[in-house]
């Protein structure tokens, strides 16, 4: 899907790292909400509250995911999920423009 | 307003200048657009296809607009019109968020 319809945009940016992570929050008809987002090259830690699944649309990155001791290389377009109340590391090589997920479980 | 409804929100990002300027589309039901971005610290300069609306969210910057000589300063919130097929500079001094809109005349 290359774009989303009947959805609600946010209008202000999210902004983490000195702005070097921004996203922008969608919310679709159901209630669920995904962010769409931009990293660029750097070394960040995050906190989910609820479950998410990132979907990587562009960027060269590594993903630390919880629990694991191996670094995941994503070249190009890649997914990964992220448990609730975890933290995972990402060291981002490329400008990075993804779509995050928040799934209530 | 501070989000927009009924919208299709265009998944992959528009990134220039490195990823130090970002943004997103977002289509109204009348099909008109806007974009909502990011800007990073530093000098740029953009040229317009039509008229422009750029609605300063937030952020520390100065515009030159075409014809002018003398830089606009705006810190916080501002706005300022672009007309079509010009050039304009800014000199971003810290994360500026933005929402611009384009004018068919």
């Amino acid at each position: 899907m290359s774009q989303f319809e009947n959805v609600t945009a946010v209008k202000k940016a999210n902004i983490y790292f000195d702005g070097k992570v921004t996203s922008r929050t969608v919310v679709f008809p159901d209630g669920t909400k995904k962010t769409l987002g931009i990293m660029l090259p750097g070394e960040y830690e995050f906190g989910t509250d609820t479950k998410e699944i990132m979907e990587i649309l562009a960027g060269e990155l590594k993903v630390l995911l919880p629990g694991d001791s191996e670094w995941i290389t994503i070249s190009g377009e890649g997914e990964f999920t992220v448990p609730a109340n975890a933290k995972f590391k990402l060291q981002i090589e490329t400008v990075t423009d993804y779509c995050c997920s928040y799934i209530q479980e």
